[in-house]
């Protein structure tokens, strides 16, 4: 019986390390990728795209451009020093803060009707009787589904009926959700965590012109995950991200590529045959020993 | 005595989950960051840097800055595309296929007396009878040694002496080690690869005009990763490489955020005390199970 659970066990190890990576990360373009009300839009320009004629008359294709854009735009990080003088610019984070759990506090219900939804303490509480403790070096995620509507701005942003989302370019009128500044000085205080994400434009939401869940973050060198793709995807926990941010020296942010995969998995990318001969490899070796 | 070996492997698998993750991405700055001769250096503009006082006369700090770079610029990936014409472009690009083994061909040795050192068929068949056949989704790195001198213009770009490499804006006289064109096809032909990697400015050598390699790449959708730090501190194989690319809508190219963690580890961020209990929970349960 118990060489049969150990079995089981090996057969479902296994199984998880066929899960694979998960890109959070949305496309950049000029035409799709929404900004920041007032904010500059991503530019991209053609250096050169066709033949390449060379002296001797032959000639080989090749295209290539340059772009130009604000650290805070599409899926970015923002480093600490973003709010608070002295804290960490993007080059200054250390690597392994770059890589967390991540922990996904869902608020989807409440987000799908109220455009002002907020993270509150009480549903890191309620996460952590269900999940346990948040761990040390997590990215805590907020889920409020909202990722969903990236690319349509008067949604995205939750321009209220009446206001044309498309044209404003002030934060008057700007309703998404984010963390409440309580929840924020909650995970400073009681948790040691890396990094916050949501799946929206801003950690704080969207009626906050002070930005203070940014200040107290930036405080405490944490950093800021926004416009998320993919949250959807992941569970509660158990999935590792990787924010990899464009290493700008001195960067208050930069675009990243951010991505989940597995904990526990042997590298995503790994040869899945190589997962399961090992497993399987294990459980050969196992039962011989057992029959000694 | 299976049971001491099981023992001893499981410790072994413990501590090998100790071994972190390898930043392989070079800081970039408008100072510091070399640009291909002809090429626009980084651009990084201040937006705004201070105490930003709102209505009410209350304030917070805020610092923010935009840039502008050509997206073939430090630490970054070639699509397919740059070099040929409806190959993938950088969002194109499958994502599973920005992770794979990789394979470490280290031609250190000829690199430091010679400018124009290539990777040659030779290198990969004698990597391969040290190592093993390069398995499907790798990423085959050059290991030239040049990557040290990342920063000194004339020294990476290996201008001979009596040539300012400070100042020269044409490619005449440029001399750093790559592939040669008949390891690329070798490459190609032989093995199902997904990218390979220099530490120098570009997989063709200096003196290639015409970018051969490129283009052998290019056409079997392949890509590249140039300007790579840290291959030092890779083994021949048993890391995983990680290509975060800035995902640019059309890019040719982009800023990645390269990194290589070992395979088989258990998510290079996850609190290493937990691997560790997770092993010794396995040794213990499998003691409890053999003394039945």
């Amino acid at each position: 019986m118990s060489r049969l659970s150990l079995f089981c066990f090996l057969i479902l190890v296994a199984l998880c390390n066929a899960q694979s990576a998960i890109d959070m990360t949305h496309v950049v373009s000029e035409e799709d990728t929404l900004v920041w009300p007032g904010g500059t839009k991503f530019n991209h320009t053609e250096i050169y795209h066709g033949e390449y004629v060379m002296e001797d008359g032959s000639s080989y294709y090749v295209e290539s451009n340059q772009f130009a854009q604000t650290e805070h735009l599409g899926t970015h990080l923002d480093a600490p020093a973003h709010f608070n003088r002295g804290s960490w610019r993007v080059h200054e984070i250390p690597f392994k803060r770059l890589m967390g759990e991540a922990c996904v506090v869902d608020i989807e219900n409440r987000a799908a009707t109220d455009y002002d939804a907020m993270l509150m303490v009480s549903d890191l509480e309620a996460w952590e009787e269900t999940n346990g403790q948040i761990p040390d070096s997590a990215i805590v995620l907020m889920y409020s589904g909202n990722g969903k509507y990236f690319g349509n701005r008067t949604r995205y942003f939750g321009f209220p009926p009446g206001v044309n989302g498309d044209s404003r370019e002030d934060v008057i009128h700007i309703h998404f959700p984010g963390l409440h500044p309580e929840a924020a000085e909650w995970l400073v205080k009681n948790r040691n965590i890396y990094g916050i994400g949501v799946d929206t434009p801003s950690t704080d939401y969207g009626q906050a012109p002070d930005f203070p869940v940014h200040q107290i973050m930036a405080k405490a060198n944490i950093y800021n995950l926004e416009n998320l793709a993919n949250v959807d995807k992941l569970p509660a926990r158990g999935y590792m991200i990787y924010a990899m941010v464009h290493k700008i020296k001195n960067g208050s942010g930069g675009p990243a590529r951010v991505f989940a995969q597995p904990m526990q998995s042997a590298g995503s990318g790994m040869p899945q045959s190589k997962v399961i001969l090992t497993s399987l490899t294990s459980i050969v070796l196992l039962c011989l020993s057992n029959k000694r």
